[in-house]
């Protein structure tokens, strides 16, 4: 994706074994490259997000293994590293598949090799990733593509929450990937960006990230998009997710569970945009089973440092919802689209495993 | 209702004429009394926001209209005034209402008598206001109380969206005077205060007042009622409405139909608690006659004076939405509680006038 006119992906290698991310609590207002030298640095950027998104904390998690293993390549420094990845964030899924991943490539090699091994591993998550986020794209493209069609004038509106763009990811997205083959295409599209309290990931990031792309979009609170869709002034809501059951139901951005019931009370489909990584097999029911990360109530309290709720008043901060199966339209993934009970027909040797 | 220990009302008639009013935009960081002196005090106060809420928006019109009588007793002076406070919010009904009351009581008067019928019409639908608020709060407590039995231990969990309180109406407030009742009847309860971008009155000013009464609460962001209900956290949800048609849609503060739509997906009572002064007996369909506010963008990009939203995107800002008839549990009024296809049963005088 392009920045101030420069292409550029949320994660890079650097020659010197140090990897470099963008400080994405600084955007919209500056962009900051930050190195990730050891695997503390790589959990501290997961913790304090300024990497986040789930595929992003995947492929982040998995180079911070990589730099553990570059500072000591026993199996005792492995288990350790991964035990603090793997506590920094609890929703997402794209974190434990990362890191078995990576372990997995080190089973089995010499000692001096494993740091090799391990950072090979962590640069093809990184290239599968962004794949994958491109052929959601084509998928999710081909939605618009009929949208447009149906519609016969006028921009294609598409919805979505939070930010599952390609700062989410390493380059693309995945909810957003759809929006820019489409413009790809020569489609019309305008997106309604919800801002997504508490920490207005998309009022900060997916309007960043439309607005550097040129992609028309317009930001609203997120109680306005039931009314919008109320007066059919959206075709389509695409939004990402953090981990999805085997079965279709999908934790994402709390919120979330709200927009699918507007659009399945008005007809609106409504996509889940999500790579293989995002699907945890084990799982068959979300309500039950993912956990779901409670943060600080401060970031609901305080907005910029200043109080914002009457003083003396306490919170609560939920960090995600699970939108049940039956609210999903379909699922967009890397083989296509499908109906959201159908996961594991997509996906047969993963769903096996 | 008591700030800082204190007894008060939102708006208060001065000896001299003029009209006290507290500056709800300063709220809750100061309590700051503004004094309305001439109606275009009165309009502004009502533009600006300073006094907001159904209710006590037709009760700031009524002494406006006075206000303009005393300056100018003539039936030209009564027409301006009426069209330049009826001009002031479009979608809360109680502001026409309140217009129509004084007008029609200073129908037939002599000129010099005009001003002080309106002014006593004005005292007429404060007092009324604080009376009907007592008895939905009333009738709603009786709906807590069932809650709270059939619950069997805990405190009764309520959730509510924007200010529907006592700084909407005189006293008592709508959606609140159900849960001050209940607690003088003993009745533990906690709320969930959503938030309500972009202006935040739930944080700021419900928020505020359940605090000086010593409610327990816990402020949300709007995002999170849906999965709080999916949860069992939420035993009822009490919201107030600008304008309400016969037929039992409800326009009520943006985001309010996604939280209906919550409570329906997972059988949570939702009620609307409002007094027949928010009725429009004109109305049959709520989504296409009740005029729905849009306003300054800059409301959603913007807080306390910081861009919070990406530099460069636009926004959009739709005050209110329309919650459906067939999401409602039911009505709660000054005449009790009924299902919400059965108004004009309630009020029948009301409804055929």
């Amino acid at each position: 994706m392009r920045v101030h006119g420069q292409s550029m992906r949320t994660i890079r290698p650097l020659a010197d074994g140090a990897v470099e991310i963008i400080d994405q609590t600084r955007l919209p207002w500056s962009l900051e490259p930050v190195r990730l030298a050891r695997v503390d640095d790589a959990v501290r950027a997961i913790a304090d997000m300024q990497v986040r998104g789930a595929p992003l904390i995947g492929v982040t998690a998995a180079y911070g293994l990589a730099l553990a293993l570059r500072e000591d390549p026993t199996d005792a420094a492995l288990d350790a590293a991964a035990a603090s990845l793997l506590a920094t964030r609890p929703t997402a899924v794209n974190l434990a598949w990362a890191l078995a991943r990576v372990c997995g490539a080190t089973q089995g090699r010499r000692i001096p090799d494993r740091a090799e091994a391990a950072r090979r591993e962590a640069d093809a998550i990184a290239d599968e990733d962004v794949a994958a986020c491109r052929r959601i794209g084509e998928a999710g493209a081909a939605l618009i593509a009929r949208a447009a069609a149906a519609k016969g004038g006028g921009p294609v509106e598409v919805l979505t929450h939070c930010n599952a763009g390609w700062l989410a990811c390493v380059d693309w997205g995945t909810a957003t990937a759809p929006i820019y083959v489409a413009r790809e295409m020569g489609i019309d599209v305008h997106v309604w960006v919800d801002e997504t309290r508490p920490r207005n990931q998309g009022a900060a990031l997916t309007a960043f990230e439309l607005g550097q792309e040129g992609i028309k979009h317009t930001v609203i609170v997120d109680n306005a998009g039931g009314h919008l869709m109320q007066r059919g002034r959206v075709d389509l809501c695409l939004v990402g997710a953090d981990r999805v059951t085997r079965t279709g139901d999908a934790a994402n951005k709390i919120g979330t569970y709200l927009k699918a019931l507007a659009a399945h009370d008005n007809g609106v489909p409504f996509y889940v945009c999500a790579p293989v990584s995002t699907i945890d097999w084990r799982l068959t029911d979300g309500m039950a089973q993912i956990p779901i990360e409670e943060r600080d109530p401060a970031e609901v309290t305080h907005l910029g440092g200043q109080r914002i709720a009457a003083p003396g008043s306490p919170a609560a901060n939920v960090g995600f919802d699970v939108t049940p199966t039956r609210l999903i339209t379909g699922f967009v993934t890397e083989r296509g689209v499908c109906r959201p009970d159908s996961l594991a027909r997509l996906f047969p040797e993963e769903a096996a495993a």
